[in-house]
């Protein structure tokens, strides 16, 4: 039986939304749901809904971390938030995995905290799918991580290549290094000093990739610091909403009568491309498994959040990543 | 009159698209063209064409630079290379500007090598607009300028800026610093120092951007690295073709009977995002007017890098950028 610990008091719609995707997600998942948070706030949520049926419990988190306040120190100073005690139930064994819809800094600063690092990585990175367009693609990092140096892009690989094998479902999957150019020494220093340590990795590496090679699917794992990462997520969505924008209106030009079968056809496209769809990811390179969803998220997206949680634990994403790691961490002495 | 060099030898499919584009749109645009290459080639293609009306010339150029040429080295040894003739005519005043298909390192190296760069700039880099659907949105660097310090990035804003305004038409055009977050503390060591730089300045700074305010036209300049910026074009190209493939599909699933009609809007919006649609475009720093396009182009891109450079010249985009860029120079003493 999966445990899964929901942190229900992170994120701008908590604890209602979060509360309500837990009760869905839970019976949708069937696994073992752990809702942390305040007991006066959860109870009154809880009684809104249905939960015949909802294999749950309840562990109290009185604090509260404010948006303002430094994730550091707040983690630090309120054992009893509810992202720290959620964390504190993977530690224990007590869940096999905690997913927040909170303060993305404080779910790092707690994941680092209680759980700690595995031997040898550096730093935690966030994977992500890419959008709807290639949905089996991951890149990593999304997590923020700048200022990198070559053995953080290789930790960053093999953390999306576990990902890519037991959440994605890929074997030996391809690894790209994002860059200028498909030749060896294109890019910034980082990223020369970089294809080596990947080339001669057990890593299925397939050499540098470009820009339009992410959404053509050219590799199964992009590898890239965070900022790239985070300006090839936003980008992405924003030229799929302004292009699907301009197509509408060029298209409802040609063809009035068809308005509403655009529209539909637009909206779908648009939904396979939302943030939703996956709704949290596992923060890897932790001693255990954390994972963060959006700020906005609402109730769908906690409940795919939870197929998520489901998944990494099935698939082993931990196990796997500790494998390969210890490898190479083994290969090196 | 303006007169426009035109560097026949570069660019995979020269001499004969580059000589054709070279005849429509020295005639569309009326300035004066250079034809520059070898004679021989050259005659042979002008054959070809109807020249009546069209005011142009022919400059020897018989040196070829090979494709596996160490561009560095082959510009000092073939000095009667086309891209350096080119060059040279701008350098003696001879033209107003230099366009050229060829190779962009080796145009790099004779721009600076022949030109110079303007006292005080560092490294040339090359704007570009934002597809068609930003196309008044620029930019900065997409010229592979890896590695760079915020005095570059600095450098950057202050051509994009003389561009916009030169070029689009903009005045006191908004620039933004493409970075992870909006906050000025957001994204790497390098932008968070870039940052203050910025904001002192006389430009026009509206802060960080991130990557889906791009295609939201935030900001009229964008600044960042030629990584960065390399990253943005070709994943934003990519992601148009994908997505563009991806609606098609859905639509004459939904829609079989308009499938004419979809196909020509889709093909619409391909077009309105292709490179072709500006063909060229000027190198920035260098102390002349030199236009380098894609590889790939055919006549139509020859025919807007003439028009780009026209615009260029007719907009004083140098001069404005010497003014400006002199004023920052005499502060800073």
């Amino acid at each position: 039986m999966i445990s899964i610990a929901l942190d229900t008091m992170g994120g701008d719609y908590a604890p209602a939304e979060i509360v309500k995707g837990g009760v869905l997600g839970g019976r949708e998942t069937g696994v073992h749901l752990i809702f942390v948070g305040m007991p006066s706030l959860l109870q009154a949520e809880l009684a809104q809904h249905d939960l015949s049926g909802l294999d749950y419990e309840i562990v109290d988190a009185p604090d509260v971390i404010q948006m303002d306040e430094s994730p550091a120190k707040a983690v630090r100073r309120k054992r009893n938030a509810s992202i720290v005690v959620a964390a504190q139930l993977v530690k224990d064994g007590v869940a096999d995995a905690a997913v927040t819809m909170g303060h993305s800094g404080a779910a790092l600063v707690a994941g680092r905290w209680v759980l700690g690092m595995l031997p040898g990585m550096d730093r935690p990175a966030l994977p992500a799918p890419y959008l709807g367009l290639q949905p089996e693609v991951t890149i990593i990092d999304v997590g923020g991580n700048t200022d990198v140096r070559p053995r953080h892009l290789l930790q960053f690989a093999f953390m999306g290549a576990a990902y890519a094998e037991a959440v994605v479902g890929i074997t030996n999957p391809r690894i790209g290094l994002l860059s200028i150019g498909s030749e060896p020494g294109k890019g910034s220093m980082l990223l020369k000093e970089t294809f080596p340590l990947l080339a001669e990795s057990s890593l299925n590496f397939v050499g540098n990739i470009e820009g339009d090679d992410i959404p053509a699917g050219k590799a199964d794992v992009i590898v890239h610091d965070g900022l790239l990462g985070n300006v090839v997520l936003k980008l992405s969505e924003g030229v799929v909403e302004a292009l699907l924008h301009d197509i509408t209106s060029r298209l409802e030009e040609h063809l009035p009568a068809e308005s509403d079968a655009i529209q539909a056809v637009i909206a779908d496209v648009l939904a396979a491309n939302h943030y939703s769809r996956y709704g949290a990811m596992p923060l890897l390179g932790l001693n255990g498994l954390l994972l963060i969803g959006h700020g906005k998220s609402k109730a769908p997206a906690v409940v795919s959040g939870l197929k998520m949680a489901q998944r990494a634990v099935a698939g082993n994403v931990l196990p796997r990543l500790k494998d390969a790691w210890q490898r190479v961490q083994e290969s090196n002495h």
